[in-house]
């Protein structure tokens, strides 16, 4: 076990809508997904079932807070030391976590994925390639209506709302001061071919070497 | 001569002080300098030798019309055909252009650096990855007064005096505006180990396949 090599960190912020999962998608495409362990700080949401629907509706999913960031550096020293984890699920959709936990195995390059992930020194400090998804705020939030309709099955109402309440305040107070943390800022995300590339060779170039 | 593939051109703009020339210099480090051909914009002033030194200081040189962009999109396609070219010097002490030029021979990589080299369409479109260096104000014009007075001879008063009525005004009306067309944002410049791999695996990546 502990001939592998501490594995590549890669971490890829920016803000809701910015193109991250568009971005964290390519990479693994680009670079074969057998080769990433892939994990999303998303699934790591503190259970909120216990609340009644108006109170879930009501939280606060865009704080640093709401979010079970120890659990997830606990599964990345775990991966690192080539250890498999289990993968909580959160349903976005009810605000809750499901019961059944996704098995997620080592591999050279870990890659993470999350809004508020570079907020957190001791999260931000174990990754080796910090990414942040530079998009303008109109289209990160066309980008979020359209997702939150078709995927979640909100109204435009509750969108708009939660989006005044808590993603945009959130968002200046820790997602946008974050980007100082970034080692590259990447415009548009996923659909910019050059920056792919460039963040791809790179990855490449570590996989050969070892 | 027709044999060579199109040299691929990199764009390495960003304010003032905010550390262009090193992420230049470390490109052209990792790559081998053999391998480049290297541009400043700063190179094609016009020349204002006809002007009293009154009026040179007072001229606008972050201006984009203070630069002869014309000869260097010529240069661009005659080193883009696998032609050498000569490329004017500039005199920043005295705002003169000198008599001798400077040879510079076809490369694979052409790499270009300048605050407004993003700015006119007809430049910006000749590159393959535009790269915008991108560092807080306070910090370049720190560098830029440390420089102008180690390496220009200026005074602090005509420093200040020439950054308050024209670099900075300049900067916010062309060169931020600008940072809208990189393909990559690089936060604090050469000093970004962690970008300058990622340049340098892209560059190594389209040499090795030539």
């Amino acid at each position: 076990m502990t001939e592998h090599p501490r594995p590549f960190i890669i971490g890829v912020a920016g803000g809701t809508g910015s193109g991250k999962t568009t971005v964290s998608g390519r990479i693994q495409e680009a670079v074969g997904p057998e080769h990433i362990a892939y994990l999303q700080h998303d699934s790591y949401y503190y259970d909120h079932s216990h609340l009644s629907p108006e109170e879930r509706a009501r939280c606060n999913y865009d704080h640093p807070d709401s979010l079970d960031t120890g659990l997830l550096i606990q599964h990345l020293h775990s991966l690192c030391r080539w250890q498999a984890v289990e993968v909580p699920q959160y349903d976005f959709a009810r605000h809750a976590r499901l019961a059944e936990r996704q098995h997620r195995t080592p591999a050279p390059v870990i890659l993470i994925e999350g809004i508020l992930i570079f907020v957190e020194r001791e999260l931000r400090e174990l990754m080796d390639m910090r990414i942040y998804v530079d998009t303008d705020a109109d289209i990160r939030f066309i980008r979020r209506m359209q997702r939150d309709v078709s995927e979640r099955g909100r109204t435009l109402e509750s969108i708009v709302s939660q989006y005044l309440t808590t993603v945009r305040p959130m968002h200046l107070e820790f997602v946008e001061p974050s980007k100082r943390y970034a080692d590259i800022i990447v415009p548009e995300g996923g659909n910019n071919r050059v920056a792919m590339e460039m963040i791809v060779s790179r990855v490449q170039a570590i996989l050969a070497r070892r």
